[in-house]
């Protein structure tokens, strides 16, 4: 097919996550069929977020402003920090009603991926720590086994300066059923049981 | 979260087919955190695509010229004319060496959603049939319900004309196991048996 601008909107399409060739077209077709305005909507939010979102200076989460919203906000308790790996995770614990300050890795430790300490801006949370204002530290990296890496590496950190540090929760999911459970989960379930 | 422009984008990737909120939203943060340059790579292309891709004059498929290059080009048989729904079919003909022209319905005939032959552009196809220069018309629609009519109320628009209307065979894919082909596919296939 000899239609370039055909051609190069496929091929850019291919930048998003999970698109391939074939997806791409069909996405392609769709918009130049059904939605015009939308695709030029999208094009005007794709230039806007690129060029006007940066990171937080103190959490490093995504920010239009040099410090965002969460960091500035007087009705948090900055006593609290919520180290987490996404900005992803961030609205999660939000919507479970944390209200405390967060920490965003944006990553994990990986060393065979060459990400190490420096590339999740420690040193910043180490500046953070010595701020005085935090009074403990809530680590809510995932499960994996680069998240629990990350989480200990951090656990270190926290406490060569004496301060308090916890790690969320694990155990059976609100709402699951103990048989569809894995074994690991329910390991992890009774080793942290509470008396009630 | 108060990032509108966050919001915004989020949003915007929504127009995408079968992108709902929380595939958006990875979309958004993979954009932002892996892929800017690819972002407003796809930006620029949404935007040249949709301001100056319109439709063939002659056969209805996308076109950046008034008239495609399929249809000015003269390597092609023009006694032939493919009708198919979509541009993505005309992609799939070429790929299996077809040399003639094409008709691209862009939909196909559905009274329940009001889409009527006004709408596929048939009274279009009839000038092209009374030009002279097609003798025959490969009826290449979907084998869906609406396909199926659609290819009929053509070949009847055809045939007014005494002209040679055919439609695609149908019957069991090459590389497809008897067992596993469905039984209409099979009694399609035995119906349009040809001898060796």
């Amino acid at each position: 097919m000899s239609d370039t601008r055909l051609n190069d909107l496929i091929e850019s399409l291919r930048c998003l996550p999970g698109i391939g060739r074939k997806s791409a077209q069909r996405i392609a077709y769709h918009l130049l069929q059904r939605n015009r305005d939308g695709a030029r909507n999208l094009s005007r939010s794709l230039l806007d977020a690129m060029d006007n979102i940066g990171h937080c200076e103190r959490c490093r989460t995504f920010s239009e402003e040099p410090v965002c919203h969460l960091c500035q906000s007087n009705k948090r308790d900055r006593s609290l920090l919520c180290v987490v790996e996404s900005p992803a995770d961030v609205y999660a614990v939000e919507e479970a009603g944390y209200k405390g300050l967060y920490f965003v890795l944006m990553g994990r430790l990986s060393p065979l991926d060459g990400i190490g300490p420096e590339d999740l801006g420690l040193s910043k949370l180490g500046s953070l720590l010595d701020e005085g204002e935090i009074e403990e530290v809530i680590l809510a990296t995932n499960s994996t086994v680069e998240g629990e890496a990350t989480a200990h590496f951090i656990s270190e950190m926290v406490r060569k300066r004496s301060m308090k540090v916890t790690r969320i929760a694990h155990g059976v999911p609100m709402g699951g059923e103990l048989e569809y459970v894995d074994s690991r989960t329910l390991s992890e379930a009774l080793s942290g049981r509470r008396e009630v």
